[in-house]
């Protein structure tokens, strides 16, 4: 099982380390701009294989040889603005960067799966659809994987239940206009009522992001390991149900356009799309997302 | 942490075997009436420490080695007769058995959390609770916990989705009254319609531990691997939900006896019983497998 | 990855079992004469799924159905004598019974790396070399891996060290000709010291597989992870070293016949053979081991 | 299990972020001169709980707050000048941090094991004994322990066997004056021979700290996983053997210094020392070893 990791900064890194540790990839290529770093994480990262059960292989690379990957992973980035409190800051140069990374890279690896990492992720999905000509089962990004986590974390603490067991999805744009499907929010079997202090867990949830970005200057555990729980669903076929951002045909209404909504990630990608009943608002909340993400594949297209 | 198992048969010895590869319990003693046996089921666990990034000590015992218990699961049983149809059949013979083991180990072991894995294992969960005197959330059956997990596996293999992603309850009686609580289905925030189909899986769901014992004389994995799931999450406090039996208090109008609901399972034993909105049929079942459960307790009290 | 296990009864169980909790294997084929118990095998351990990362495909079938396997293993034996001192009384029985079994096997799955359990495991090592015709590097038998580790086991109560740590090696034959290579045993870099007591700890360590028989009336669980470690070297090619039996070709001058010597595991079964410096007495004892391995396989040839 | 990490930069970080995947931790504080970007850290980390077994708690916090700690691990160092060729060269600096630091950690946590990693460790241990008052088996360095997994992976590579069936140990400092203990170097039994080419390996081995900073300008993740190996050890009680710098107080005529020997490790922290028969090259190698650290450490005191 071969992974590439194009952009092997802290959130490639940690997803890198995370698959080595896990256990699921038997060889990752780092590709980045900055070869000479890209050699050192990798060397890093080799001298540790005395501590795992099966020795990983893991080199620093170029785009072409990402050829024969199961997966490849898009985290490569222009830098951050600083005091940023958008994502969709970053369009315009990231959609740059994907129109210089992905073309040579659809050619090198015609058969991967592509998981999109990179902010703002739900129109750099739709780009990276375009720019591959990748059926659409094929390319997936991280959408609102990771704001799902922080709710549950979050719901964990006030309901005193593990969070895998709160499924409860945040749908939508990965950004702004993320809302919590909580209509279809259950635990044990139980509905978890959509309350206020609820909601305003989503709103914290929602905000986590950015602050964790503000204090560290970078997010890179709950994405690194979000995006490895991903990655290992579709390298080891587990078929696992979670929210993704994906290209949306039809849904509510909704074209033409990716925003996250549960699916089931196996070996062929996404094998299913989920379509969950929503209430009006959250069947709204869904559309106004839409209409963000389009106005931002507009503008970088 | 230490994990008490009385009846080390192939049950015993599974969630035994279990517990230590997946390094969730630091001392296991088994009690058994052939002293003999258990301790060459001791030596023969303790052999394969070089395996085990943790070394777990393991030991026969009498009773009174299950002083300071975390957990102590009772899988003693008669022998189960040839052809047996219906779990119930065990019912005098196993509550004599709890009535000569349950008041020593009580004593030796008071604070301990009690695990009932030994059939009828609702209406021994009931005796239980009366031979100890403990509080009702330190005692529990396992339940429709492993039929649950059955109901998943069929599920998962006519939905391909990961069986841990059905969020589908068996509950009632671990036996012919059970039901699937169909209503709160539910796999990535969709609902799971309840189709003649699935209806038919619940039946082979149903009928598939009897059909085990018939074609090899005993079920072990599906039940062990329940059990060490179960005592897990009260071991490591990790706060899962499960249907597990345990004392209905009023819920739907019973009381009185046990049946399986989902709960959450923590160091503290049951720290919540969640109560699902069942449908009218849902209740009705509930409510007869009561009645059933209950007719068996009041014949062995 | 695909294992077929020949001879599903309590070690071939343990074996299966084993691989689906840690993972190393995607599908498991049980083949065993009582196919109904086979199939009551697969279907208990199937039920398991909902607690595994990865779901695995297990089932009942026919020697044919070996087809493709990475991995077979065998277990399949005879019924072990009552009282039983000496494994090689079983030889004449096991094998009839691989002379039926092999050849079929051999045809189903001719590109298998084939790992022998039953016993006497020197000497049907052997045969299945003959009766395969397999390249020596394909055949392996699990020798004294298992007497390895209850010595390591019985040393590490001693020395108060991680048995993982202690490199010390029984070699020779599996049964009353084994012997520890005292001389290049080592801890942490430290020789461990040839002392009557380690000695005495190595006696004991021989007669432990035939205790725990008497006290239990079978062996397991030292067994089943011993091969499960065997087989994931072979599986994952993670290349580590241990005792297996082995056709030896001219170390120390014996050939003609299969004995345990450490040797390297990996994806083409055994990678390389460790030849250890054995001082005088090692060196005849080995000797001694091949003579009576030798005339078990005129024997039963 | 608490386990408090002073300084959380890249190295600590990943040790933190290692010891929650591993599921070795339940508690962890981070403990750095800037909270703000801690409180961050321990944020992302928390939000990546739904994907553990068991949920690890996470916090930023003061010194006072290792209050209770199983093991303290002080990672927090003054900034790696540019083009650093020799860790002693931040002796100075990182000596005055320990004098700020150690006194009130030892008065927090007065129980504690505790773990050097900053550099230069090996007289950074002696001083932390000095600092704490300690006895000598709970405080320890990370010494050449990282050093000698990097010849092991080089060695592995080479010789084409696991790296942890490589028992080759890197002793001395953890700096130039490192050197292989290669004739008590084994792999299954078999010597490892001291040739040119596993010189030249080992050569390798020492400068490749230094290569992987300049790559990639820190190095995290063998020091990181060697750390978590170390620190489990302890906490897990596993008596894992490895090397680590401790005091030595008459090894080869050698006393009054910290240098790194192999040690059996548990809960007590060193709960033995490993003395391997040294050659006569070994022995002068390891006496040159202590006069460059007794060095460093008068000139610091």
């Amino acid at each position: 099982m071969k992974v590439t990791i194009v952009g092997p900064g802290t959130v490639g890194m940690t997803l890198a380390y995370t698959l080595m540790l896990r256990r699921a990839a038997r060889e990752i290529v780092l590709v980045g701009r900055n070869r000479t770093k890209a050699e050192g994480e990798a060397l890093d990262m080799t001298h540790a294989q005395a501590f795992l059960q099966v020795p990983v292989k893991i080199r620093a690379g170029e785009i072409e040889d990402a050829a024969g990957s199961d997966v490849v992973v898009i985290c490569a980035s222009v830098p951050v603005p600083e005091g940023i409190t958008d994502r969709n800051e970053m369009a315009k140069g990231n959609a740059e960067l994907m129109r210089e990374l992905l073309p040579p890279l659809a050619a090198a690896a015609p058969d991967c799966k592509l998981v999109m990492v990179t902010n703002p992720v739900d129109p750099l999905t739709w780009l990276a659809l375009e720019l591959t000509g990748f059926p659409k089962e094929r390319v997936m990004g991280t959408g609102t994987l990771v704001d799902s986590i922080r709710f549950r974390e979050l719901l964990s603490e006030m309901l005193e239940i593990h969070p895998d067991d709160l499924r409860a999805y945040i749908l939508g744009e990965h950004g702004d206009r993320q809302f919590p499907a909580m209509s279809v929010a259950q635990a044990g079997g139980e509905k978890i009522d959509d309350t206020p202090e609820r909601r305003a867990l989503c709103d914290r949830a929602k905000s986590m992001g950015i602050e964790v970005f503000r204090k560290k200057g970078n997010t890179c555990y709950a994405i690194g390991l979000a995006t490895a729980y991903l990655v290992e669903s579709i390298l080891l076929d587990e078929r696992r149900t979670m929210p993704v951002s994906l290209r949306v045909d039809g849904y509510l209404g909704v074209s033409g356009v990716c925003l996250s909504l549960p699916a089931v990630i196996g070996k062929k990608g996404i094998e299913r799309i989920i379509q969950p009943e929503l209430n009006g608002a959250e069947q709204e909340a869904f559309r106004e997302a839409a209409k963000t993400v389009r106005s931002v594949i507009e503008a970088v297209s």
